[in-house]
C-alpha cells in the first residue's frame, strides 16, 4: 500500500485542539487542565508557542457534554459555557464587541453562526442615540455570509467593518468538522486565537485573528459534521476494543449479567498487538494516522469521501444555537432572563 | 381644524418619484415620457434640477403592471425589467457590480432585497480565481441586515465593503411605502439616484448614492406596504368618483347593463365642487395633501396609523423577488435560461 | 346613492361575536359580563338562543389585550386564556383531545393554527402504548392545510380523522378578520360553538361543531387580517371624535398642554348630528352598517378592497402563537414549565 | 466473537428492493431487467412471489443517476421518472389520485414527502365544482406528519381520509434509509407494493398498501439517510478491492500515468481470500451480513450507530423534491410546463 500521502489533504477538515491535545499532552509548552462542571467535561489547553500542536499560541478550552436537546443538559451547557466566556472576554465598561456569525443559513449543518447571532441582543445603535440601558454593554453582530452566495471572501467583510465600527474584541461562531464521532454536536470549543486558513466546514480561507485584525478574536466552534474517513477509522477501533473487552469479561460469569448494556470504551483495556493484527490484518497494525491516510487514499478517488450530520442535525442545532446566544448575552450583558 | 402640521412627517412614508410628477409634470426641468410595452406602462421621468420635485436630479423608469403572481405578467415585467436595466446601467466588459439587498428578511413585506440577493448569480470569486466563464460578468452580492438586527446602520456596512472590494456599480434592492393603494406590490421604480434618507419601510437612515459610495448606484424599489393615511384618503376620493360616475351613467338605459362591472376610476368625469362638498361635507373641500395630513392628526395619536400590507404578501412577494433577481441576472450576464 | 346591497357580502368576513354584542347587548336571551383581570379586559357573553345576535347559542369570551410582542404582556394574557380555557374544558381524567391549526403556513397572516400546532404536547401515542406520565392528558393534533393546497374540504379531512381516533373534544385555532382596527392582533376569541360557514380568513366553509361532529369544538380565533372597508369606515368615525373632541377642549387652556397626547377615543362625547353632517356631508349621516355598505360599493369593483395585515405581522403571529400553545398545554396538562 | 445477533435488528433499516436484488436475481419468481436510460440506470424487478427475497409480489423500479444537483441531470431523471409513473399508474379518464408526503417537514432528511406534496398541481376541489379544466385529471394531496407531532399513527390519518374522498389510488413519497453509500441521493424507487412495516427513516408503522386500502398504492422512495455500519462496511469491502486494484495495476507500467484518477469500483477484479484475510484479518472472511452484524454489535451499546445524511442535504432534497413532484404532475397532467 501506498502510505505517501500528502497528510495535510485531510488535516484540513478538523479544528479542534482537543484532538491532538490528549496523546502529546506531555509535550513542552502545554498546559492541559481538565475539570468535571455539573457533568460538562471542561478541558482547558494553554499552548505556549506555536510549535508545539502545529497550533497557534494561546488558549483552547473545550466543553464535552451530553446531548442538549435534553432541557437539563442545555441548561447546564448554557450555564458554564457563559462563565468560561466571561472569564476568556473579561469586559469592562467601556468595551465594544462584534459578534460574527459564519456559515450558510440555507444549509442546515452550516448554520449554526447565523442561527445565534439572530438572537443576539444588539446594542451598538442604542448606545450611539445614548439610549443604553443599565447593564447593557456596547454589542453589534452580522451575518456576513458564504462566498458561494456573497462571491466575496468572507473575510474582506469582516475585515472592512472592523475597519469602519471600530469594535474592541470579536466573536466568531463557527461550524467545524470533528476528528471522532464521539465529539459530533456534544463539544464546543472556545479560542482566543481566532479562526485560521483550512478551518471549518466551508472556504473560508482567510485568517480571522489578532494577527490580522488588531482586536481579539474569539473562536466559538462546535463540529456539526464528520467525515467517512473519521466514521470508519473510528468503527475500526472499537471493533478492536470491543473483541479486547469481550475476550477479558466474556468468560467471567459475574459479567454475564450487564454484558449487554456496558459500554466498552469506557474500561480500561491493555492493546495486545497480536490479537489486533489477527483480527484486522494489516489495516490493525496501522497507527490512526496511518489508517485515516489509507481510508481517504481509498475513498477519495471513488467519490464516496463524504461529510456527513446526523439526521436529527435541524433540532440539534438549533438547541446548541440557543445555548450559544444565550451563553453570550448573559455573559456581555448583565440580564436575569430574556 | 388645526391644519398647521409639519409636513414632512408623512411624506417620509413614500419614495415613488411617479407620486409626485403626475401633478406636476408641467414643471420646468422634468421630462417625462410614458408608454405602454406587452402591457406595462413604462413611466421615465427625468429630474434635471434637484429643486424640481424636491427629489434629486436623475433618471426615475417606472414600470406598472397587473397581479405577478400571473406567470405570463412575469414573464412580461421580467423581460421588461431587463430591457430597462440594460439601458440605464450600459456595462463594459469591465464592470464589478455589488448587489445590495435592504430589509429584513425575517419579516415577510421587507424581505425584498435578501429574496433578491439570494438568487442572485455572483462570480466574483471565480473572477479572482481566472475561472470566470463566457457570457458572464463580475458580480457580488450582500444582505447587509437591519440595524435593528446589527446594530450597525446599513449605510456603514455597504459604505466598508464598498471601500475594501471596489466595486464599479452598484445595485441596491429595498421594500418601499406606497403613497396609493393601485401601486401596492404592481409597480418597481428604477432610479439612478440611489437609496435617499427616509426613504422605505425601515429605519435605513443615510444616503446611499453616488455622492456618498462615489459609483453609480442602482435602486431598484417595489411598494410593498401602505399607511392606513392612504387607504382612507383614497377611498375618500373614490367615494366621490364612484358618485360623479354613477350621476353621470346611473340615468342613462344604456349603461345599466353593464353598471356593475365597470371601473369608474377609468372614466373621466370633471369634479363638481358642490356635489363633493355635499357629499363628503369640510372633509370634501380638502386637496389630497390636506386630507392626508388630518387623516395624520387623527390617527396617530390613538395609535391606528398601521402601515399595512396585503394578506396574499408571501406569495406575492416571492414572484416580485423572482422577477427582479432573474432581471438583474439577465441583463449582467449573457444567459439564455437559468 | 344605492344602498340596497346585498348585506351578507360583508358580513361575510368578520367573527368576532363582541362585535355585535356591544350595541345590542340589551336583547333578551344575551347574558353579558366584562371584567379587568391583570389589564386584560375579559368579555363573557353567553347566547340562550340560536336569533339573538343572529350567531350561535352558546359561550363567547373575548380577551382584549395589549402588544402581545412584549414579554410581560405576553405572561399575563398567557395566564388569564389557560384559566378561561380550563374553564371551558372541564376535562376529566379519560378526556381525549384533538388540537386542529386551521389555516396555510405558507402565509403569514393565516398561520397562526399550524403554528399553535406545531407547539402543542402530543400524548396520545404515548397512551396507546400505555407510557403516559403522570400530569399528562391524552393529546393530539392535526394540521389539515387548506384546500387550495390539499383539493380537499379541510372539514372533510377533520371529520374523517375524528371518526378515525374518536377524540372526546375538539380543539380548532383560526386566523380571523376584523371588524375593527382596534381588535386586530389584539383580541383572543374562544367559543363553544365551533367554527362557522363563512368564518375566517380563507375558504373554510363547512361547519365543524358539536352539530357536525358530536363532540365539543372549542375554537380559538385571533383577527390578523382586516378589510380596507373597515379601516376606512373606522377612520370616518375618528374623524368625527376627533373634532368633536378638539371642539370641546381646544378652547379648554387646562387641557392644552395634553392636548398631543390624548387618546379623544377614550373619552366620552356626545355626538352632535348637525356637527356631524357639517363636516362630513351625507357620508356623515350614514349609520355604520350603511356606510360599510357603501364603501363596499366604492372599493369592490375597481379590485381595492383589499384584506390587509400590519407590516409587523411575522412577529406579532408568531408571540400570539407561543401565547395560545402554551396555554392549551397548560390548560390540559399539569406541567409547570416547558 | 458472537455471531448470533437478532438479523431483522437491522434489517429494519433499508427499504431499496434492488438492495436485495443484484446477488439473487436467480432466484425463481424474480423477473429482472436493466436498461440505461439517458445515462438513468433504470432496473426493472418484478417479484412473481412473496417469497423469493421476502419482499412482496409486485413491481420494484429504481433508477439511479448521477448528482441531481445539476440542471441537466434533473432534467434526464425528470424525464424518465415521468415516463416510468405514467407506465405503472396507466391512468384512465375518471381516475382521482391522493398523493401522501410521508415524513417530517422539519427534519432536513426526512422532508422529502411533505417538500414533493407542496408542489403537486391539486385539482380535486375544482373537479366537485365542475371547474377542471382539460388536461387535468382529480388529483388531492395530504401532508399527514409524523407521528412524534400528532400523537396520531400516519397511516391511521391515510386511511381515514382514503375512506371520505375514495380516491382510486394513492402515490405514497418517503425517505428512505441506503443499504449503500452509492445509492444515497441517487435512487429513486418506485414500487407498486405500498409501503411496508419498519421501512423509512421513522417510525412509520403501519402498511400502506393496497391490502389494507383497497386501492393501488405506488410508492416512491428515496435513500436520504445512511447508517454507520454500512459506511463502514462499505468502506471496509472497498479496502479490500482498492488493494487488488493495486496489486494488480501497480507494477503495470502503462497504468502508472492514470492511476490517480481511476474509479476502481469500476473493475471487475476476482477476489483472493487468502489477501483479503491478510489485509484485514478475521473481520476480512466475513460476508456483508455477518461483517453488518458485526458493526451493529460494535456501535450500537457504545450509542455511535447514527443514521447520517450528506452535509449538503438541503440543497439536495430540494432537487429532488423538484424532481418527483414535477414528474407525478407530468404524469397525471397533460402539462407542456409549469
Amino acid at each position: 500500500m501506498n502510505k505517501e500521502i500528502d497528510l495535510s489533504k485531510f488535516q484540513i477538515r478538523t479544528d479542534l485542539a482537543i484532538d491532538y491535545v490528549e496523546e502529546k499532552s506531555k509535550l513542552k509548552g502545554v498546559k492541559h487542565k481538565t475539570e468535571i462542571i455539573d457533568n460538562i467535561k471542561v478541558t482547558n489547553v494553554e499552548l505556549e508557542s506555536i510549535n508545539a500542536l502545529n497550533k497557534k499560541k494561546g488558549k483552547y478550552i473545550t466543553l464535552e457534554f451530553e446531548d442538549v436537546t435534553d432541557y437539563n443538559n442545555r441548561e447546564k451547557v448554557t450555564s458554564t459555557l457563559t462563565t468560561v466566556l466571561k472569564n476568556i472576554l473579561k469586559l469592562d465598561k467601556g468595551s465594544f464587541g462584534l459578534v460574527v456569525g459564519l456559515g450558510n443559513d440555507k444549509s442546515t449543518p452550516d448554520s449554526l453562526g447565523p442561527l445565534v447571532v439572530n438572537n443576539i441582543i444588539v446594542t451598538n445603535h442604542l448606545y450611539i442615540l445614548n439610549e443604553l440601558s443599565d447593564g447593557y454593554k456596547r454589542l453589534a453582530a452580522i451575518n456576513p455570509g458564504v462566498m458561494g452566495e456573497t462571491g466575496i471572501e468572507t473575510s474582506d467583510i469582516i475585515e472592512s467593518v472592523v475597519k469602519k465600527i471600530k469594535p474592541s474584541y470579536l466573536i466568531v461562531i463557527d461550524s467545524l468538522a470533528s476528528k471522532s464521532i464521539e465529539r459530533l454536536n456534544k463539544t464546543i470549543q472556545i479560542t482566543d486565537t481566532g479562526i485560521h486558513p483550512g478551518s471549518g466546514i466551508g472556504n473560508k480561507r482567510k485568517e480571522i485573528s489578532y494577527e490580522t485584525l488588531g482586536i481579539p478574536v474569539i473562536a466559538i466552534g462546535v463540529p456539526t459534521v464528520v467525515d467517512a474517513t473519521v466514521i470508519v477509522s473510528d468503527t475500526i477501533n472499537f471493533i478492536y476494543k470491543n473483541y479486547a473487552f469481550n475476550k477479558e469479561y466474556m468468560n467471567n460469569p459475574k459479567s454475564k449479567l450487564t454484558f449487554n448494556n456496558v459500554n466498552y470504551l469506557k474500561k480500561e483495556l491493555k492493546e495486545n498487538k497480536k490479537d489486533k493484527q489477527e483480527l484486522l490484518g494489516l489495516v490493525g497494525t496501522l497507527d490512526e494516522q496511518e489508517l485515516q491516510m489509507l481510508l481517504y487514499e481509498v475513498l477519495n478517488p471513488i467519490g464516496y469521501n463524504l461529510m456527513v450530520t446526523p439526521k436529527e442535525i435541524d433540532f440539534v442545532i438549533q438547541m446548541l444555537s440557543n445555548v450559544i446566544s444565550n451563553s453570550i448575552n448573559n455573559s456581555i450583558h448583565d440580564i436575569d432572563k430574556k
